[in-house]
């Protein structure tokens, strides 16, 4: 359900886990550009990450899927939770004040909303092409940003999208990554664009294509890509129970 | 502080963040053989991994840091957060009853201790020999169990278990382990013995040597380990400062 303000504020506390929230990164490759989903918080210059609570009976996975769901209209999306954000004073009281001010509420020092919150942290990796971003109650604005470009954000904010950047740079090293970001049929050039997209340097073209093509986890189409200047490369696709298995297991090439 | 158990429930609600806990994975290295530190519940036959609560006003990796400090009398200790567990049917409410009723307590409904919780697990990575298991007021023994004969412990336990397990061994292919479970100086094939034992598998030996030498987070000693039957091996130490570096921007190798 998508709750109003009001709601929020004064039936809050019994409708959710108290002073637990999820906190979500959500990348996008376009143009050979990772971008990230932000939303403009209502009648103030912060941007934040789309966010939820967890609804009393809910597992947190599902408010997380519901979460990007409502932000995104996406409900097949990749998922992986990275980081507990635990620390006393990640929340930014004054920020908290000011956003009250400007909904015009002055909820009491008692308020459910206005008590330490433990958050976690899920990056999503989305089709750039197939969202249609959607700002939810507490929001007028809901963006795709550069990720060289992130404005300053709400509360720690700017740390758990590091945080996530992180994570998805670190899982390159030995999950599959791509899936959720390319279009069905890609070439290897395309895919190692992805790639030095995501950790943000140059890759070696002959290392890149060996190291990736004896994981197993790409499927040689007989098609080719037409149209271009060069020479049309192949083009490939996921081989998803390869992929999936890859997903669970880790790459090859661990110990 | 060392709580007894009425002022956790009674005075619980007023002390600690709401519907929120802590578990850990204590894993230490002994005659080759991983070991997990599991508690024995007091009056009951279910083991449990240590755990506790965060306070009001403390940051969720200094709690863990204390539960730790007061079950194995350590203070420095390599802690890596690996999950939170946040399904709505994670504790067994027949088993909780069970604890009250053995603790002689039958607490209202309402009590905070009986509501739902959602926990972030830890894995430890500890000096056998150096720790002195310490139970808690909750548990009448603290004991050292052989990772292969775990029992059926409380609540979703035994899953945060295998997942801290699964994540020791996804680290191991892209951080380095080694330095909070071997003694100072050791030689390569102790550190191999490691390896096979978290992994539970065999190791090729020269491909170990070479891969492990390639990450420059070994320095070779002038020392030889004498007194075995065979010819005596080099022994070696952590390069703390590559070590250091590794465990925050992964092994070489990676992309």
């Amino acid at each position: 359900m998508e709750l109003d303000k009001n709601h929020i504020i004064y039936k809050g506390a019994e409708l959710f886990h108290p002073g637990f929230s999820v906190d979500c990164v959500v990348f996008g490759f376009h143009n050979n550009k990772l971008k990230v989903l932000l939303l403009k918080m209502k009648h103030t210059q912060y941007w934040a990450l789309p966010g939820g609570f967890v609804e009393k009976e809910d597992n947190v996975d599902d408010a997380v899927i519901r979460t990007l769901q409502s932000r995104t209209g996406l409900s097949d999306v990749f998922l992986h939770q990275f980081h507990l954000f635990g620390d006393s004073k990640r929340i930014d009281e004054n920020q908290n004040k000011e956003l009250f001010k400007y909904f015009g509420i002055k909820p009491d020092p008692s308020n459910w909303l206005l008590q330490r919150f433990i958050t976690v942290g899920y990056y999503a990796l989305v089709e750039y092409s197939t969202v249609t971003p959607q700002p939810d109650y507490t929001s007028d604005a809901c963006e795709w940003w550069d990720i060289h470009d992130i404005p300053q954000l709400i509360h720690d904010h700017n740390e758990i999208l590091k945080k996530g950047m992180e994570a998805l740079r670190m899982h390159l090293n030995y999950h599959p990554v791509g899936f959720n970001l390319l279009p069905p049929k890609f070439t290897v050039p395309e895919l190692q664009r992805l790639y030095e997209t995501i950790l943000d340097k140059k890759l070696d073209r002959r290392n890149f294509q060996r190291k990736m093509l004896s994981y197993g986890i790409l499927k040689k189409l007989n098609e080719r890509r037409t149209g271009g200047a060069h020479k049309s490369p192949t083009l490939f696709k996921f081989d998803l129970r390869n992929y999936k298995k890859a997903l669970k297991e880790g790459l090859k090439g661990g110990w």
